[in-house]
């Protein structure tokens, strides 16, 4: 999979009906209609009045994610349609794209002790994955231990192309897909290109949901990469898939079908969402993923998304309302490697995904030193480069193009001298290792010194565990600020998203080897796609242990206990320059399951609180009853949304000393009364203040606020940040990032 | 691994010195010198006087196995020598070969109870080895989770090729070689052909350890296949390697060094001994190992040898010393497969090793229908071939010359229709299948409908657990009766053989793919002698749970537990016609370590038993005395040796009924008291009689006798058998199969 930007694709279909979701007051529902749906298709049908030439087509009814409904309309039918009264909001249909590019050990969970058997592992949670559908056969997706399907549970498998109700088990309870958006924008969903169901054609639902849910299976690998048994984080929570994502021409969500998606979800019964998708950024009221999750918040349901792939870039998180979980992609402790060792002795260590163990030994290694072309392998003469071994060291070039440049001329192997080291595992065609340009020097030396320069050997197939330093933040894995809600941390959390190991498609090749074709049912992938539904499991995880808890304290206990920390015990890095990451890099840290079911305290919110938020951001009444999907709400004008962390502003000041201040309330969750004191790691240039700094909890649930002051000089850096830990006698450490921003 | 039987090279060195074995009566040494090897090397260089043009070589002295030495002698010396009062016997020096052609899960094995975690996987008990050397760096030989070296250890780990001491480690506690023999017999150990050193040129011995005790090693695979946590049987006991079988030339163990090695791991103090070797068949009194078994039974360590891949002839078994646990392969319950759609929609499931996941699609099918040398892949036409897949017929010519052939045609992907299903593992260098000749008529009728068939499909790389009937008696195990020791039935025992994932030497190419050479960490290997190594481990967890069972207590325990049925819950089957198997195939069943734990009763044996059992052979005092290394012994006349299995002959009698008598005592090993019943499957034709058939134990340790008839009618079947059952009211079952024999 590789890391695209997603396109908005709308504007290249100019034609005369366009799709249109529109947002209505459902006060004004006249009594008649018996239900929302009926009065919407009426309001739709009474267009022809207007507006005779037109057709009109009606897609969906929205009840959950708001009161409106989806259809394509011309410009007169909407004219017409916003003179109604009960009109809140029309927007233009969008396309969003998935966020995609090993994982429970190390995380820490085990059968012994922690987060896995406390909470049976998910067991009776229900994950809805909103996705490009599921491969049902999978054996991520067997029942095997798997307990009865919730009463409660109103979901369904629905038929279609490949798929019947029958493929639903214990495991997979639902089964949905929603493509009327897509099909209104003209796109024909051929069996070439994608399955009228619930099926997956393209594979990326199939990995996102054994991720979050898969159950126990041995023996799985990358072509024997990363192989051992593969498992979701929770592994007994039930799955519902909610096909959105369609693999057909280039587009491949509508905004209406994942609104469809999610409210059927949120009817269904979910527990926990997980979304490994986005739309360009937009404000709140434009944001038809945040509408839909502040919606599902309401209804206690956890919503997890991925938080782009548009990194190492400041601000360029997506998904980021503070209702969401917005999730980071992190590094794993593991690597694919090759060795080398040349005619000389030198050894190395690359990168490679090649799939098969090749033991490659005394070879010629061809460099086409005199000539940037040769040596860059953008060309390489046959005669001279079939049968060896090839050295590139164009680190402009794509490797992608060298390695086709290397295939072509009939290269028995490439050696690749890069810094990004990066190559998608599916291009490796021929024995190919990434080595790291710092090697550059003593390789070139060696090949220079004659025409008869060898390699002595070169081992392929390797996967090397406990490699640090890990979870680094990944590369691609999206930055904060978040540009359009500046004011709460993004991301949130960390989780893995690179070379992620998952259940995929198997019926058709993932990759070419020599002449071959390969598949496989379990496949690496990459992006912060990867990393939302490990997060989505720990929710789920989180949800079995404690029912009773909002999404906010779901939320809560998972980034206060989160690790700022790598193996190696220093503060985690960033992948792209190996230097320390900061909380905008990783927000809260790395997700840590054990932790969060215990995490002492939460910051709890509800409702009313992200009200209150959106309040403070000045949109108007119409853009408030959008976001809100009611006329009905009022403003308490509390300042502080009780986010567990922390981001202050502070422009180019004139005085010497300037001062911020955040109001929070923690609640205690531990069984025990508990006496907390204030622990501040404080940056260098100012001055934190927490007020009290002890606070004293006699029972379980009690509340206490505090106020944290941030008071900075003059000549502070441009990115600073700290934590505030609040530390009790039974082990607990509620820590919060505290990042100060300089204009 | 290939299924060769070995050879006595011996003759083929016409040499005026030749190796010999001397066992000499210990008794005779005089006082004079402090040690009996002092006097062996005396007693060989004294032979200058009688023989002054000859040189002689001493190569080793033996104390344990026997009281002797080896060297090599002209006629001259030899006679000279055999003047000598002390000498007992003269051996001409022999070569054995090895026993070779997934595994603790299948044996119920597991963390959460049964007899892996009473007995601590096997901690503080040493496996010693004796074969072709280890690979110390293998991960199955890391101490992680190891308990100290015992302080009982006497071994070491000796300096040599490519080893070092500080390659030993608290897993790998032993490491020894012994070449002197083969040298002797003018074979140099060049490095080209071996290492001299305990490290491993082959691979054979790293994978037996791996299988024994090697620790637990997550994401093992044979290139994917089999892939998971690779463990040994006792992944906590300790490990010391005997290096005797040799890679150079043709031969691979001398008898000279096979003693010298076994001599050396009694001394080090091993606790199990495990052999996957053996020597041409010889009376008791010519046969080294038998020997050098019994000494080591003497000093209470457990003799675990392979029987032999001679199968599926009857009287095949070889090391089949009662004294000596005979194991016999079992198939497990995986497969590797591929599978094959055909134009028509017609699909099969065949066996394939082929290493990669590779997917055909659509391809052009070629059959030589017309003539026998194509259509049997003797010979292939390249211009008809190249690029397609080929279907070859002979069921007569061997896989690999099929295989050679296809390759040399450039065909894309070849399918066997075969009987043995048998090709090596490491000869699967293009995409091939192996499919059962029962398909050939479905197959070829499809072929014949014209030139445009096709392959619709075919996948490669597919493991299928749970795959039944398994375990079968594989169809290489070699069989019952004993040619040598008919009076015991063997082999004792079933246990995993037949494609076991183990250890290898991973630095030198394992097959080739394609224009690729490709290596590996661990490999599926067959034979029996992947069985015994799973026994000795089985041993070695008895052994931990009962530090005071002697080794036919321990032999007893794991018999009468072993389990006659497969997964289907019939009778074990025969891999080789598909037919039951009996116990002149399988022995007592296959090994099942929970049950060997907690056995109820034993059949226990002590020295005095197996001399008494030597005594019914008619031997002379000279062959006596070889044996059993002393001059001192009585026969104590009893007749039946207390053998937990029962094997009875009948001539073609001429009498109405014909009766034969077994005794045998039974040991309480159960904490309680018990009453045992006696349940008898008695096969058609005959009669028998257990007397008494109750017996109460009022204590442990508490001994009774019972007698077994048989009685025969005139016309009963060649091969007959039944089970004796012994039952308790504690769910004990000790179980001992009968056989019954007419000439």
């Amino acid at each position: 999979m590789m890391l695209l930007p997603w396109l908005n694709i709308a504007s290249l279909h100019p034609k005369v009906s366009k799709t249109y979701i529109i947002h209505m007051d459902h006060s004004q529902k006249p009594d008649h209609f018996s239900n929302h749906e009926s009065w919407h298709q009426h309001m739709v049908k009474s267009l022809s009045s207007a507006c005779p030439e037109d057709k009109e087509t009606f897609l969906y009814s929205y009840t959950h994610v708001m009161h409106g409904f989806s259809a394509k309309l011309t410009s007169c039918q909407l004219a017409e349609l916003e003179k109604s009264s009960a009109h809140l909001t029309t927007y233009e249909e969008s396309f969003g794209k998935m966020f995609t590019t090993h994982t429970p050990r190390f995380l820490g969970l085990n059968h012994g002790s922690g987060i896995w058997p406390t909470a049976s592992y998910g067991k009776d949670v229900i994950i809805g994955v909103i996705d490009t559908g599921i491969w049902p056969e999978s054996q991520s997706f067997n029942e095997k231990g798997m307990s009865e399907v919730p009463s409660r549970w109103k979901g369904k498998c629905e038929n279609g192309t490949a798929f019947s109700p029958s493929l639903c088990n214990k495991k997979l309870i639902g089964a949905r897909s929603f493509s009327k958006g897509l099909q209104a924008a003209g796109i024909n969903i051929s069996t070439e290109y994608d399955f009228e169901s619930a099926r997956d054609f393209e594979g990326h639902g199939t990995h996102t949901s054994s991720t979050a849910a898969g159950n126990f299976v041995y023996g799985a690998s990358h072509f024997g990469y990363a192989n051992g048994v593969a498992k979701g984080i929770a592994p007994r929570a039930h799955l519902a898939m909610y096909k959105v994502l369609w693999s057909s021409y280039t587009m491949e969500s509508a905004a209406t079908d994942v609104l469809a998606g999610m409210d059927q979800a949120i009817s269904d019964g979910v527990d926990i969402m997980s979304l490994s998708l986005g739309f360009n950024n937009a404000p709140l009221f434009k944001d038809i993923i945040a509408i839909a999750s502040l919606s599902a918040i309401e209804k206690g349901i956890v919503v997890v998304c991925a938080g782009g792939n548009f990194g190492p870039g400041a601000a360029t998180t997506h998904n980021g309302a503070p209702w969401i979980i917005t999730v980071g992609a992190g590094t794993l402790d593991r690597s694919y490697l090759a060795t080398l060792e040349l005619g000389n002795g030198m050894t190395f260590e690359g990168t490679s995904y090649f799939p098969m163990n090749v033991l490659i030994t005394n070879r010629h290694l061809y460099y086409g030193s005199n000539d940037t072309q040769t040596a860059g392998c953008k060309y390489l003469p046959r005669d001279q480069v079939k049968g060896k071994v090839v050295l590139c060291d164009d680190s402009n070039l794509d490797l992608n193009g060298q390695m086709q440049a290397a295939i072509t001329s009939g290269a028995y192997a490439v050696i690749f001298l890069s810094e990004s080291l990066f190559l998608d595992p599916e291009e490796y065609s021929i024995p190919g290792m990434v080595l790291h340009m710092r090697y550059a020097k003593a390789i070139k030396e060696y090949v220079m010194t004659g025409n008869n320069t060898i390699v002595k050997s070169m081992r392929f197939g390797l996967t090397k565990t406990g490699t640090g330093p890990a979870p680094q933040v990944a590369f691609f894995s999206s930055r904060g600020p978040d540009p359009i809600s500046p004011s709460v941390l993004k991301p949130d959390i960390l989780a893995p998203g690179v070379d992620v190991l998952g259940a995929v498609r198997p019926d058709v090749p993932y990759m070419e080897a020599g002449k071959y074709e390969l598949a496989t049912d379990y496949a690496l992938m990459s992006g912060t796609s990867m990393a939302a539904p490990h997060v989505a499991g720990v929710a789920a995880l989180v949800k079995s242990v404690h029912r009773d808890w909002s999404p906010a304290a779901i939320q809560s206990a998972m980034m206060t206990t989160a690790t700022n920390t790598d193996n190696t015990l220093g503060t985690i890095r960033d992948q792209w320059n190996g230097d320390m990451a900061t909380p905008l890099d990783f927000g809260a840290g790395h997700v840590n399951p054990n932790a969060a079911m215990d995490p002492g305290l939460v910051y709890d919110m509800g409702p009313q609180d992200y009200i209150d938020f959106l309040c403070g951001l000045g949109y108007t009444t119409k853009q408030m009853s959008t976001i809100l999907r009611t006329s009905q709400w009022s403003c308490e004008n509390r300042t502080d949304l009780n986010y567990p962390s922390f981001i202050a502003y502070f422009s180019n000041q004139t005085t010497l000393l300037s001062e911020k201040q955040f109001t929070r309330t923690v609640r205690n969750v531990g069984d025990n009364a508990s006496t907390y004191r204030a622990s501040l790691k404080v940056p260098p240039g100012m001055i934190l203040k927490v007020e009290p700094d002890t606070i004293k909890f006699m029972n379980k649930f009690e509340e206490h606020k505090f106020v944290l002051s941030i008071q900075v000089g003059k000549h502070i850096p441009k990115v600073n940040y700290g934590y505030l830990e609040w530390i009790d006698e039974h082990n607990h450490i509620v820590s919060s990032p505290i990042v100060v921003l300089k204009d």
